[in-house]
């Protein structure tokens, strides 16, 4: 870990537009490590601006996304999934000839083939590769950002075939620099795959919520009985809604994959429990126990 | 809290059949507060013993637990669901005259309705009342044991129609003693609300691992792919099968109402992402962010 400053930082300016948990972590590794000469956050808000450099994420703060990316080599879009393309589409004319965007977003593939058609019409040599950082809470706001919160996670960076080499070298070295463990991956093979171990995770424990709420949340005596296998299941239920409802918008056929895949299993398990076949509850009980280490093997340290 | 000894211990002798996780902490709970006189441990493995006593949880230890329960005033078994009817059925004949007997299952209408048809076969003064602290983790066995598991936690205390005022106090007292609130209701609420509260979700984290391993487990960038909210949804999934298959055998029904809403959630997800409905879609995923605290409320101890 290197926590000093650098000899040399990795970029002049970096511009962050969204300066929220995410965006405000990456200016904050950015800063801690010395990897930016000065770090420009932008946001909607002037609150989230002063709560930015409250924590130290950025150098400076504008509302003028225009004006953040006007002196950039790197731009780094971290606003909610949803807006990622109509943030680029609008500081497209300001980027410096030659500059590197990338966003953060949890779905890839539509952002990915937008932002390559946006480029396309804009002409100029200008490069986006598309990024992913598998870290993040239920938490938001640059309150909440870390300096460490992409240590040891994988950062998924989905380029796509006009992608330069050099483009995507610069953004795996930004991204080993904060201590994150860069992926290559397509966009869609990296959206098929998240679907089933990020996405559905996600709306499985609102799902848990709502099915115990409509269930059981009229007896005063149900938070009496819910412990911690409930709260472990269902943190992640309290995440923004309007986070999920863009990632489910924008990986609507891959989310319905998953979601198949999971009532499949609950009709498996309702069918042993109907027919009391103890033999075939035990075999998936066993596999899902067995499984389990194996899927979370990598993921641990976030 | 009382960390010192009492002057008065609130019982003799106390036997634990079954020093488990469970067991284990009862034992290390009752000992560290100079709550009992003495526990002896019983487990059907000497290791398991040997454990128990190395980490202090019972002053003695026997594989014959009839020989345990024959000078205690308070029987807790702590044996896995499947086998605590059998356990109360073999040691029946050996517990004293007027000897209080409780159970730690996760199910509770099957076992007190047996331990009660036991009772009156056999005739003489012995008290039976049902218990479940809700307190756990996927961890098992008596090293994990900790004397602070029940600490703030809620243990259900399920009288039956049969039951003495005079034991059910007792047993109150016991659980108010080591730390838990205890929470009286009868043994079908609890079984309604549990397979909602706690034996839904585990049983959820199962269905998830399955469905993932099913869905992208082939492919050798999945475990790269899954972050915190895969580790705490599924943590639960490496649960011990033997556990979780006799607790679905005995709340078969409850748990397949709970199935059933489930999937009734996840069907109503689906058809807000088929129908591309934004707006309903968002009523969902807020509904559960906004009930989720409130049944969390109480449970926030363990």
């Amino acid at each position: 870990m290197k926590d000093s400053l650098h000899e040399k930082p990795l970029f002049g300016t970096v511009a962050i537009l969204g300066v929220g948990l995410i965006g405000g972590s990456i200016g904050l590794a950015l800063k801690r490590k010395g990897l930016a000469h000065k770090v420009i956050g932008c946001a909607r808000r002037e609150k989230t601006i002063q709560s930015a450099l409250t924590v130290g994420a950025i150098d400076e703060g504008t509302l003028d996304s225009c004006h953040a990316v006007a002196t950039a080599d790197l731009v780094v879009i971290g606003t909610p999934v949803g807006d990622i393309v109509a943030t680029l589409e609008k500081v497209l004319p300001c980027l410096q000839e030659g500059s590197l965007v990338t966003d953060v977003g949890s779905t890839k593939g539509d952002i990915v083939a937008a932002a390559e058609s946006l480029l396309l019409k804009e002409g100029r040599e200008l490069h986006f590769v598309g990024g992913h950082p598998l870290a993040g809470s239920e938490k938001s706001g640059p309150a909440s950002a870390r300096a460490d919160l992409f240590q040891e996670a994988t950062w998924a960076i989905t380029p796509s075939s006009s992608s330069s080499d050099a483009a995507v070298s610069r953004l795996i070295q930004m991204v080993e620099s904060i201590g994150a463990v860069p992926l290559v991956l397509d966009p869609d093979t990296h959206d098929a795959i998240v679907a089933y171990t990020s996405h559905l995770p996600h709306l499985v424990s609102s799902a848990l919520v709502n099915a115990i709420h409509a269930g059981s949340g009229h007896q005063s005596v149900t938070p009496l009985l819910a412990a911690s296998g409930f709260r472990d299941t269902t943190r992640l239920a309290e995440s923004s809604w309007n986070v999920w409802r863009d990632i489910c918008m924008t990986n609507r056929r891959n989310i319905l994959a998953a979601l198949r895949s999971m009532k499949h299993q609950l009709e498996n398990l309702e069918a042993f429990l109907q027919a009391e076949n103890e033999a075939d509850l035990i075999a998936w009980l066993k596999q899902a126990a067995e499984k389990r280490p194996e899927l979370a093997r990598r993921g641990a340290a976030r």
